[in-house]
């Protein structure tokens, strides 16, 4: 058995050697024919995603390119503008970040910028969260340890979540540059944030726009607001880069340059897994193998969920990075030709080992409604030299790893499927590898399904709703405000000309009352303050 | 349509008013029938759950009562003993805090302890860190703002994260509380996090001894080792809290007292949620809700995932606490009678809104195999003064709250369900209500579903295969260690002995030549170093 299992390995295995990246699909229990059977859809993805490296309209409903794999090889992108727009803009972005580190660029009330508040949403503060977290005092091309810059996170529009990150800067405040990151430059979310900023900055005495950079297209409503206040600098987005696959981008690659991070390696890992993962041999390409066993396991419609665990605390943020990239690209309503398909995979995890005390129990025992990805670094520490023996010749990392073995063989016992992706490190380079790899086989996967992977129409619905319920406040303030006597939610609805949206009148009612802003509730009643 | 919807929802509407929390469950289609069916099941539910509290032996396969209940109600343990152990461990808590707090307690070569180290997983981690972070620089008892020492975790047995750790700790190690927590004592990735710590202690010419305390069980591996080497203090558990209900036991009591938090609050609030869901009035128990809702949604086996989206910003652990509480205590093979019934409800999620921007995608289009669970906080920030208008009349905890109503119309338009948790407020005594209320679902659903969910049979597989993996490896080392000519995997199986177990030995060998320990790789063949 052990021993099919170790030819069945032999035989599966993709390995990287440029990259010392390996993916590992033996423990998933396709049948000898399953290949076969997939070439053909296969061509057809390799084919597509050859179509939109050369620039065609990949994303049909938006009318846009996909360019994200340009950004590390811009000599493929489709014109001669692009190419240059994609090296002006790294080049900017290093150079920016070598000025603040030279104190070439300085706030102007402190000798050196020393922290980076970032103000951005989902794509635009995912990607740059999981780049600080994973190479968080990592060193970067000097190889020193400790970062340049300490990074902060405005990544929601929560009053008390601002109050937090502000008081964690503390003092360091009039040294912390603000980069305001928004593609179209609308987000409310992160205009909010700007805006809080922007009052905190003024409490302190303290003038934000000579503490801020954007990144943002060129003419957005944050591109304008940041000409017109006269901040540091700008730097661009571009529509064909979507939100989840922009962290090769300014926007994941400034705050990487200013927190130290090599972020040429980052680009060059990128380049070098698009290289491999070009390959239209199926065996040889493990992008193409992980979109492979995305269909097989999930039989092509979500059926699976995708349990995500690297064994490295510094990849926590992973899964909810893949969360992201696969669930907004894949999760779609309708296939290229018009089709209700209603698409998608669930991806959550964490990190081993520490999952294993959380919710493998049900992975190995319950639900059979998932397969796990493993994602293993091998070297444990930079310096080997640090490792202690917790047990004669046994280290701390010997555990990890034995438990990464332990629970794939524990899965594997109860016909738990999984893959297992292995890095010999992690670096810049191949961290970049990584995300390149991850992109890539959402791309190939896409085409699988038939569904376009580079628009978010889903997402349109909610901010239109929520629109919709702060127009209703305002109606709701202004009505109260010519009022005296206690009133209901449904006569209040009924006043402001709502009455069937008497139960979002009633939320917003409470919302104010709960903030001692314009209403007060008595009983079931609601009046002016 | 949406005046029935009102309807709906005040006829659903589960209020908690000594608490400021309510249950809404209007969005799910459950038809007008559900409860009358659910009746029967939820009253045996009712009597199991009595009984659990009473003392019997709710966790039959370990032979152990389950009374995590008692923790904030001590009165009603089922013995004095108990009773007086929970109080006595309840006060040496707060008190050792007092003491910490007032420099009466101080390290050997610091003035004042200023920083706490948790060591611990799963369990003793998971539940701490939402705490922690949840409860940060919110205030204890005393109202103020600010923490009154800072916490550090380390949860696995990572050395690379063990290193950032230390790291981020920096020269504030002499002035660092280690707080080693593991039930059993003998958790080998929270041993190898203690010893790793000695090591770095003593490389900064420390005593580690002279700054920690132990949480473990009387008696244990840890119990021994910190009262052999003199430790400051030890602190109880009992076998009869598991690890993912501990939070309210000295695990979750200590780190929160240090940090400042009012733990009697804590309690409090979780005591009076329990007296409010010891009702068996259906319509009137919040946790009987909860456990119905997941039983209509799942149909009592799974079959959805339940998606937790708080927003707020504090609660961002909330979902990955959930998942360990819920996919542990029902994720199981068999039911109570021994029959395979592969129970679980997979569990995920992040934040509002910031997951609108991600995976909100996929909810609102793609699979339906969810159902949402949304917390809400009405209360924006402590001080409402603070509140800024970022446009007239509007706030930014506006646009959350509209975010929220924004995200459930949207996804009930496409006919997905969610469930709605409404807080006035957070803070220690809702917070301990929250863990309370979920608690007492899973409790409840377990037995909806006649499953032990105290227990966690399908953990120990892996720990075996782990140690059989690191017993392994220890052949490997010695057996390379005889040998000067370089082998094949195949080979080194072979002459240990162990030729059906070579993919083992293969992954050994990589590990163990990645951190330049032992083994050299040249090709496909290892020698020794």
């Amino acid at each position: 058995m052990s021993i099919d299992l170790w030819r069945r390995y032999r035989q599966h295995l993709c390995k990287c050697p440029s990259l010392g990246i390996s993916v590992d699909i033996s423990r998933m229990n396709f049948g000898d024919d399953f290949f076969k059977s997939m070439t053909e859809p296969m061509a057809n993805s390799f084919n597509a995603m050859k179509e939109l490296e050369g620039g065609a309209i990949a994303n049909p409903d938006e009318g846009r390119m996909v360019g994200h794999y340009w950004l590390r090889a811009p000599e493929l992108a489709p014109t001669a503008e692009i190419s240059s727009q994609i090296t002006v803009a790294k080049n900017d972005v290093i150079n920016f970040a070598k000025k603040i580190h030279a104190k070439e660029i300085t706030p102007p009330t402190a000798a050196k910028f020393t922290d980076v508040l970032l103000i951005g949403i989902g794509g635009s503060a995912l990607g740059p969260q999981l780049v600080a977290d994973a190479m968080k005092d990592a060193g970067g091309a000097g190889g020193k340890r400790r970062d340049k810059m300490r990074l902060h996170f405005f990544d929601n529009t929560d009053p008390d979540g601002i109050d937090r990150e502000i008081q964690s800067i503390g003092s360091r405040l009039k040294s912390t540059l603000v980069v305001v990151i928004s593609k179209s430059g609308g987000t409310k979310e992160t205009r909010n944030g700007m805006l809080e900023a922007t009052a905190v900055f003024e409490r302190a005495s303290l003038d934000i726009s000579k503490q801020a950079v954007a990144v943002t297209g060129e003419g957005s409503e944050l591109f304008q607001h940041a000409k017109d206040n006269d901040w540091i600098d700008t730097f661009p987005m571009w529509d064909w880069v979507g939100g989840r696959t922009s962290v090769l981008s300014a926007v994941g690659l400034l705050p990487a340059a200013l927190q130290g991070i090599d972020v040429e390696q980052l680009l060059a890992g990128a380049a070098e897994m698009d290289r491999i993962t070009r390959e239209t041999k199926i065996k040889k390409n493990p992008a193409a193998l992980l979109a492979l066993m995305w269909h097989y396991a999930t039989n092509g419609c979500g059926e699976k969920d995708m349990v995500v665990l690297p064994y490295k605390d510094r990849l926590l943020l992973m899964s909810r990075y893949l969360q992201q990239l696969i669930m907004e690209s894949i999760g779609k309503k309708h296939d290229l030709d018009g089709e209700e398909v209603f698409q998608g995979i669930a991806v959550y995890g964490n990190k081993g080992s520490t999952d294993q005390h959380a919710f493998v129990q049900q992975l190995r025992d319950g639900v059979v409604n998932f397969f796990a990805t493993f994602i293993v670094v091998l070297q444990d520490r930079p310096r080997s030299k640090d490792d202690l023996e917790v047990e004669a010749n046994v280290t701390s990392g010997d555990y990890l790893n034995g438990f990464w073995q332990g629970t794939r063989e524990a899965l594997h016992g109860q016909d738990r499927e999984s893959i297992t992706i292995t890095m010999d490190r992690l670096n810049a380079k191949t961290f970049g590898a990584l995300i390149a790899l991850y992109e890539r086989a959402v791309g190939l996967y896409a085409t699988l399904v038939n569904i376009n992977a580079y628009h978010q129409p889903g997402v349109q619905a909610g901010k239109e709703a929520a629109d919709e319920v702060l127009g209703l406040q305002g109606k709701v303030i202004a009505h109260m405000d010519g009022q005296t006597d206690t009133a209901s939610p449904e006569d209040i609805a009924e006043a402001i000309g709502e009455a069937d949206r008497v139960e979002s009148v009633f939320h917003v009612l409470e919302h104010l009352n709960a903030n001692k802003r314009v209403v007060v509730r008595s009983g079931r009643k609601y009046r002016k303050r």
